[in-house]
């Protein structure tokens, strides 16, 4: 809705030079006009050259550009706006500086559209007698959770309680089912088909999911396809199929006034949260992304992309050679944050101490793990896990709490929430975590639509949209395990005794090795782990096998309760089943059916008013010389759209 | 709606002996009394004795009830009208013939809940000016297409009509291309994420299918879900939990006035079609099943249930001793249907012949194979075949021709399209199959779409709902085939050169063999079959060695094929994950989001205002001495809900 498809004529008068934020800028300050003024500039033609360029085959050829002399555009030249198709064809070739005049032509129209499409925005604005509207959107990912993911969870909580439940009885502590006590709510029994998973209710329909090269995306281009509203590569973050910067939603928010937030289980760095302020050709690059995150990218955009950002990933903060770094350079990024003001909360004893006055309006980084954050099962067990890290509802909470203080004093939020370890309980093959991680956002949806309603209630319009990016794992509830034709049916009631992840199960195992026995295999991992109290030799002797190595410990871990519940996975990888689409609250019915998961990026933008593509000119003026299209691998965990070549 | 929650007095004051139908019938011309009159009845006292008990041990068992004297009914009792889970105990016990009192009160209650239903659906009607309101619906069920299933069809289309297609210059004939041109629309390249299918835009939700005694439904259950709006167990056709015989929303259609329809690529009595008309304990008793089509049934109901029925199983109407008969008796179905008037088609040839006026308003049932219909792919290769047996989407072409004429003079229509062998496929393993049944589906939509859409411009409200009963295969989009983590793709194009099933090739090979040759194994069909000119040694092993089991063959083929497309399943049973739901036109809108199978038929019987409530009371009538609740198997496909026991 935000977008020309009809070109208009304008008249280019004057051109200028110089390095300036001050285009778009002036643009918003000109929010009444149906069109932008004719004064209007093409990329300065002395921008810095190109800082980090890594490799050396390709930084000669970029080098050969520079110092090139730019024509001065012509005065008076008569232009169309492009479509958005068009703007992207500009962008396609961030390293060729405007030579000649077409490419200064094109430089200029990107900024026309830019200009045209804020000021129709900026119009829509004034349907609400000129102030803005004060909007709060959250976006909850569930990465990895298909459609066979959300009706296995539904089933263990409803077997669960069940009052008359196989598990009635037994003497190990049901862990979960005080954990999930609140999720048995609408429960009515066994026999009947009721006990519903706060999602279930508000299911809206289906996205679906490939990415620009694959059937089967992976989490940057799926995260890309919400953030950027448009399809890239598998590992491409936050920049279009031909490699240049574009910009996201959530980039847009904060640049039109919102405050905007991120919260995560895995690394704040890891492909779903960076997609939404990080524009890197591949997702390796955890520590060019962690720059992002404090604004040390130098982008040129003025703001931090994200208010409040809570998660894990701490070590690609911290500098090279200090003790759990995980940056390829000695870069302290906490130093830097701290520097401009940003209020860093390390440790759950923080956030929880932190008030949102104490902020003053600052940013908050608040980083709970070294790594990724625990899997909800294994936290819920780890006493000193419980201790540092916050569940997703807690920190979702606090999220919520702080934009809201700060959203009633400018124009709402939006707020970006990932369940992101669902997926690498998924990869792993580990019903349990994955049913744990899914819970831990079930309880987080619930709360969250609980906030929605309290907030529509008072007015706010607040907008609740929950999707995956893909399906992990190939989940199937049921699985022949022989020659012979299958029952019908799977257990969840095997999955009650479990106290572990069987990631955690692995990585015990390796570290205890050689003090580790068969005798303990079978006890600690099988036994206490699993709660498998029936393994078979071979199934020790695969386990044992594994003993110097943890992933492949915990694969034949995870196999043995998955045969033992009889639910089937098809790879370690992701596969391409749509996945499920929900909505609550304000505009929930504004996306239905079957979607792209382009349309949930547009959805959220149309509802916001937000144009990232104001954001994409900012970010690709000078030619981008902040943005090496090169780094990192070429491709990522696909080998394209190509035909079958022979593997079987 | 068509319930009472809350129980309302009413007083008896006579009784009567004698069987009769009487009693609904005289309800339903006592439309605008708010209750049905006080003169009641219990069920008659001199019912006919079981006819054709088939088992010994429980035989006698019920025989000892016949002769005993029945005391009669107290006058004036004052009772309650009871809710229908109390209906539904009532019929716990069909065997049990009113001895004492309270059943006596029992059957007096079940005939009062039925007059006040009735009576309450007969009000509705007047809101429409007195006149019953003109409805049209079609249910159609996608047997075993679960949510990648459809997925997994579009991308299909998708790089089929994708201009820089992987397949282009190729010089095998591409079968499929053709017969699917008309799925092609919409489609606008390869790297573009449109070419959706026609079920595509009209998802409004997703279907929950668990049965009453497991997390994975059977077709027997699932279907009597829609059918009956109610949970039964797995292998149950038309019967509650309890085995006692449930009136269907088909049945109910007919008795209101409506016309109804069945259209399957299945036998018509296996046991999706069969749980609209048919009740009995154990899916596999076709015989019995066959017998309710044509009337023989012996239930008291007055009608036919189905006007037109197009399908297979032809096997199942012929006597035992003739050709491709497989009763288990020597009843001649199609004679005793003619005898009632029934035009009978057998082939395609009848079919095409076939005009609505040389009916005359009597039913059809048209056969056009012995057993299964054959899959689509086949169809469309065997010219025998396609000589004999229409495709699902001619069958409900004439199905609606004729309903729409019918029902032109009358009330509208149910009509029930299954596409039956997306199942089967899905329990081969076999995508190539499961592709082709899908698509022959996806055209019926796209043909039944243009005709609601039609019929709601001329003004008669009519409306599809389109469902599968459960997800079949497991099958994942995505599958790893070694140790090494997978690449994230998934090759439609595999799937292009193949040229019939794999269910085909294995009886072909078996029928062959042993003129059939490994040279031939390889020639015949993994070459010209499947379209696999790379077989490897150990492949073609596994197949010859199935010479003498076309089953296993067929799943050897099925699995060469999958692993090459690097599509995923895990079991030749069902799963249990959430298919899709899908409705267009007339009232479209009220059934979204996540609901579970039965609340499909309660959303047809709400719309059109059936009440099988009624049709179920005149099944129970006289115990029901028709029916046989211990006939076949006590279980079927499921050992149920019970917990784990130990096996993996």
């Amino acid at each position: 809705m935000s977008r020309s498809h009809s070109p208009v004529q304008f008249v280019l008068d004057e051109e200028r030079s110089g390095p300036s934020s001050s285009d778009t800028e002036s643009l918003l300050g000109r929010a009444h006009s149906p069109y932008p003024p004719l004064a209007h500039r093409y990329p300065p033609a002395s921008a810095e050259p190109p800082s980090d360029d890594h490799d050396p085959d390709t930084a000669g050829e970029k080098s050969a550009d520079h110092g090139r002399g730019r024509p001065r555009p012509p005065s008076h030249v008569a232009v169309q706006i492009p479509t958005r198709e068009q703007v992207l064809e500009v962008q396609r070739h961030p390293r060729q500086r405007p030579r000649y005049l077409p490419q200064v032509v094109a430089g200029l129209l990107a900024l026309l559209a830019g200009g045209w499409i804020l000021t129709y925005v900026a119009s829509l604005s004034t349907r609400f007698g000129g102030q803005a509207p004060k909007l709060q959107v959250i976006l909850m990912i569930s990465d990895g959770m298909g459609p066979a993911s959300e009706t296995m969870a539904r089933s263990y909580v409803q077997y669960l309680y069940s009052t008359n439940s196989s598990v009635s009885g037994t003497s190990r502590p049901l862990l979960n089912e005080t954990a999930y006590a609140d999720l048995a709510s609408g429960y009515r029994g066994r026999d009947n088909a009721s006990g519903l998973l706060p999602l279930d209710d508000i299911l809206v329909g289906t996205s679906r999911t490939r990415s620009s090269n694959s059937l089967i995306t992976d989490s940057a281009a799926g995260a890309t396809a919400f953030a950027c509203m448009l399809k890239t590569y598998n590992g491409g973050i936050g920049i279009t199929p031909s490699r240049t910067p574009c910009g996201t939603i959530l980039e847009a928010a904060k640049r039109q006034g919102f405050s905007t937030g991120i919260v995560a289980t895995s690394r704040l760095t890891h492909a779903t949260p960076a997609s939404f302020y990080a524009h890197v050709p591949d997702r390796d690059l955890e520590s060019d992304i962690a720059r992002f995150l404090v604004g040390e990218a130098r982008t040129g955009l003025k703001n931090l992309p994200v208010d409040i950002a809570l998660g894990g990933g701490a070590c690609f903060f911290r500098p090279n050679g200090t003790s759990s770094s995980c940056r390829t350079d000695d870069e302290d990024l906490l130093e830097a944050a701290k520097g401009k003001g940003v209020k860093v909360l390390e440790g759950m004893a923080a956030l929880r101490a932190f008030r949102e006055e104490d902020a003053q309006d600052a940013p908050v980084l608040g980083l709970f793990a070294d790594d990724h954050m625990a899997y909800e099962i294994d936290r819920q067990v780890a006493t000193t896990l419980t201790d540092e890290q916050p569940s997703l509802r807690e920190m979702t909470t606090q999220a919520l709490r702080y934009l809201g203080e700060r959203g009633s004093r400018g124009k709402g939020f939006l707020l970006v929430v990932e369940g992101s370890r669902i997926d690498m309980a998924g990869h792993n093959n580990d019903p349990v975590a994955h049913i744990s991680d899914m819970l831990a956002y079930q309880q987080t949806v619930a709360y969250v639509k609980r906030w929605v309603e309290q907030q529509n209630e008072l007015g706010t319009p607040t907008m609740l949209v929950s999707v995956s990016d893909h399906e992990t794992g190939g989940l199937a509830l049921g699985r022949q395990l022989g020659e012979e034709y299958p029952e019908y049916l799977w257990y969840p009631d095997v999955l009650f005794q479990a106290t572990r992840s069987t990631s955690y199960l692995g990585e015990l195992f390796v570290s205890r090795y050689p003090a580790a026995t068969r005798e303990w295999v079978v006890s600690e991992l099988f036994d206490k782990g699993l709660g498998i109290i029936d393994p078979a030799r071979w199934e020790v002797d695969e386990v044992w096998t594994e003993r110097a190595d943890a992933y492949r410990a915990n694969r034949a871990l995870a196999d043995a309760i998955s045969r033992r519940a009889q639910v089937g996975w098809s790879t370690a990888g992701h596969s391409g089943v749509d996945v499920n689409l929900y909505s609550f609250g304000y505009n929930s019915t504004g996306l239905s059916g079957n979607v792209d998961n382009t349309d949930v990026g547009l959805h959220i933008a149309a509802t916001m008013g937000l144009v990232p593509d104001v954001v994409t000119i900012e970010l690709n003026k000078g030619g981008a010389s902040w943005y090496n299209a090169t780094a990192g691998h070429s491709t990522s965990r696909t080998s394209g759209l190509s035909h079958y070549q022979g593997d079987f």
